[in-house]
C-alpha cells in the first residue's frame, strides 16, 4: 500500500470525510487497493449498525432515509448512506434525481453519503458496495444505510450484509402477493408501509400484517411488524427509527447479532472468491493469446459456446494461468500489506 | 448421455411437447445433463426469433404475452414462453397467479410455456433461464418469448441473449425517470405504454418518444418506436405484434441479427464459464477439508474475509482442485458426447 493510500486509511479511521471521499472513490477504481483497504478497515467495520432499506422503486426509499438521517442526528448518532443505484451498463452514471432531498445533510460533519452504480457481474449488490459500507463503518459511523431497489433476489443479497432489514411499500406498488412473489417479506425485520395516507393502505396494513402472522416462524426474541409512514412530511418516521435501534437491542441481548455478523463473513468471503475468479477469467479471456482460436470460433458460429467452454474448462494450461492471475493479484495485496 | 435422455433429446427436436417438458426438468436439476443436452440441442436453437419483454411489475407483461401469443397462432406461428419469475431464496417456489391468463393457451400444442423461478446466484437471469428458452427454441418454435420482471441490470442481461428487447411500462409505473435509472430504455428495440387508457397515458408516450429522439444515437435500420396498449381487451396488441415482426425483419435485413447472435453466444460462453467456476468453488468451500480451518476461523471472527480471500487464492493446492472440479464436470459431458 503506498503512502498516500495509507495516509487515506488513517485520517478515514479518523472520522475525516474528505479523505473517506477519496478513498472509497480509489477504492471504486483499484480492485488491488480495495483488497490491500479492505484489509485494514475491516476490523474496525464492525461498530456500526447496518440498516438495509428495499423495496419497489417508487416507493419512497430516498425520502424515508433523510427522515431516518435526521431523527438520528437529533439523537447524535452519526450515519454514512450508501444508495445503490439500478444504472445503465452502457452510460455507467446513475440519475441522482431522489438524493436532491438529502441536500440539507450534505453539509452536516455526521453525516456520509454516498450514491453509487451496481457493476452488472456478480449479481443483486455488488461486493464492491458492501466494501463501501464497510469502509463508511470504519469510519466511525454509528448507522450505514444501504439502500437499494428490489424486486426479487437482490435484495435477499442485501439482507445478508446488514444487521436489520426494511422492506418499504406503498399502496399503489401493488398487493401483498407481488411483495411475496419478489420474496421480500421473507427476508424483512420491519415491513414499513410508506404514502400510508393513499387510497388502500389500511388494507394493505392489514394483510401484510396477517400475512407476517401466518407465513413467518416466530422468533422469541423480535417480531416483524408493519410500521405505516408517511415520509414526506415526516408522520411515522420517528416511530420506524425507534422500532430500527430496538431491531438492533433485540439484535444483541438474542445473541442473534454475533450469528448474524458471522454468517456476513461467510458470505462476504464467498463474494469476493467469486469476484477475484470471474476477475481472473474475464481478464484471461481479453488478454490471454491462447483463448483467442476458441473465441474466434464462437463468434463466428463455428464453435457453440457449451462446446466453447468445455474445450476451455477442458484445458488445464488456460485455467490454471486464469488462476495465478486471482492469485496474484491478492498476493500483491498480501505482500504490500507485510511490507508495511 | 444415458438412452433416456438422448431419446428426450430425439423427441424434442421433433417437436414432442411432453419429452420437451420432461427434458426441461431434467435439465434444471441437474447441472451435468445440461451441458450435454444443450450441446446436441444448441445448433438446433437458432431458428427461433426470440423476444424478451421486461419492465416493472404490475406492468401487464403476462397479459400481453398472452395477446401476442393468440395473435402469433392466429398467424400460423408457434410459439414458446419462458416466465422468469423472482422467487423467494428460501421457499424455492414461483406463485403462478399471473400464468392463470395463459390457461387458453395450455391446450393448444403449438404452444409451450414454462414458469420458472431465478436462481439467484450469477446475476439477472440465470444462465438456465437461458438454456431452457434455447431448448423450447429447438423444439421448432418460431417465437420464444422471455418475460422477466426488471428495474435494473437485469433486463439488460435479457436483452443480450434475445434479438428482440420490448419493455413494458405503465401510467402509474412512475415517470420516465424511473425507466431512465432503471437503464431500461437504453436496451429497448420497442417500447409498451400498456393500460394506455389510463390518465397520464398520453403525457408519459409523449415524453417517451421525446426521449427517444434525444437520447438514442439512431440505426439507419431500425427506428424504436413507442407502441400504446391495453392489454387486457387487446387493444393496441396487433400492431405491437407486427411491429416486433417488422423487427425481426429489419435485423435480418441490416445484417444486425448475424451480430447479435455473435454477441449472444459470446455472453452464454461468459455466462457458463462463469456457472462453472463459481459451482466449483461453492462445492468446494463445502466438501473440500482442506477450506475448514479458513472458513471456521471467518466464522468465529478470528479471520476477516479479505485476509481469508487472501489465504485461499495464496494457496494453489485448494485453488486448482476447484478447478478440477469446474473442469471435471465439464469433461464428463464432453466423454459422454464422445462415446454416443
Amino acid at each position: 500500500m503506498d503512502r498516500t493510500t495509507e495516509a487515506l486509511v488513517n485520517e478515514t479511521l479518523c472520522g475525516d470525510r474528505r479523505s473517506l471521499a477519496r478513498l472509497i472513490s480509489l477504492v471504486e477504481k483499484d480492485r488491488s487497493v480495495r483488497s490491500q483497504v479492505m484489509r485494514h478497515l475491516y476490523p474496525r467495520a464492525g461498530r456500526a449498525h447496518y440498516v438495509g432499506l428495499t423495496g419497489p422503486p417508487g416507493g419512497g426509499k430516498s425520502t424515508l432515509v433523510a427522515g431516518l438521517t435526521s431523527i438520528a442526528r437529533a439523537n447524535g448518532a452519526k450515519v454514512g448512506v450508501v444508495a445503490v443505484d439500478p444504472t445503465s451498463p452502457y452510460s455507467g452514471g446513475a440519475l441522482l434525481g431522489d438524493r436532491v432531498r438529502m441536500q440539507e445533510h450534505h453539509v452536516d460533519d455526521g453525516v456520509f453519503i454516498r450514491s453509487m452504480a451496481t457493476r452488472g457481474d456478480a449479481g443483486g449488490l455488488s461486493q464492491v458496495a458492501t466494501d463501501v459500507a464497510r469502509i463508511i463503518g470504519a469510519s466511525g459511523k454509528d448507522m450505514v444505510m444501504v439502500e437499494t431497489v428490489g424486486v426479487g433476489q437482490n435484495e435477499a443479497d442485501t439482507s445478508q450484509i446488514v444487521d436489520t432489514t426494511i422492506v418499504v411499500t406503498v399502496p399503489e406498488s401493488g398487493d401483498y402477493v407481488q411483495l411475496m412473489k419478489a420474496g421480500l417479506m421473507e427476508t424483512a425485520d420491519v415491513v414499513v408501509v410508506n404514502k400510508a395516507d393513499h387510497a388502500g393502505a389500511d388494507q394493505m396494513i392489514a394483510q401484510l400484517a396477517s400475512m407476517l402472522c401466518e407465513s413467518r416462524t416466530e422468533h422469541a426474541w423480535w417480531r416483524v411488524h408493519v410500521v405505516a409512514t408517511q415520509a414526506a412530511n415526516g408522520q411515522g418516521v420517528d416511530e420506524l427509527y425507534w422500532h430500527v435501534r430496538g431491531h438492533l437491542d433485540a439484535l444483541e441481548r438474542s445473541g442473534e447479532l454475533a450469528r448474524r455478523r458471522s454468517q456476513q463473513r461467510m458470505k462476504e468471503l464467498g463474494c469476493i472468491l467469486e469476484e477475484s475468479l470471474l476477475c481472473a477469467v474475464k481478464e484471461a479471456m481479453e488478454e490471454d493469446d491462447g483463448f483467442n482460436p476458441c473465441l474466434e470460433k464462437v463468434a463466428q458460429g463455428e464453435l457453440d459456446p457449451y462446446a466453447a467452454a468445455a474445450e476451455v474448462l477442458g484445458s488445464p494450461g488456460l485455467l490454471q494461468r486464469c488462476l495465478q492471475r486471482a492469485g496474484k493479484c491478492r498476493d500483491m495485496g498480501a505482500q504490500s500489506l507485510r511490507e508495511d
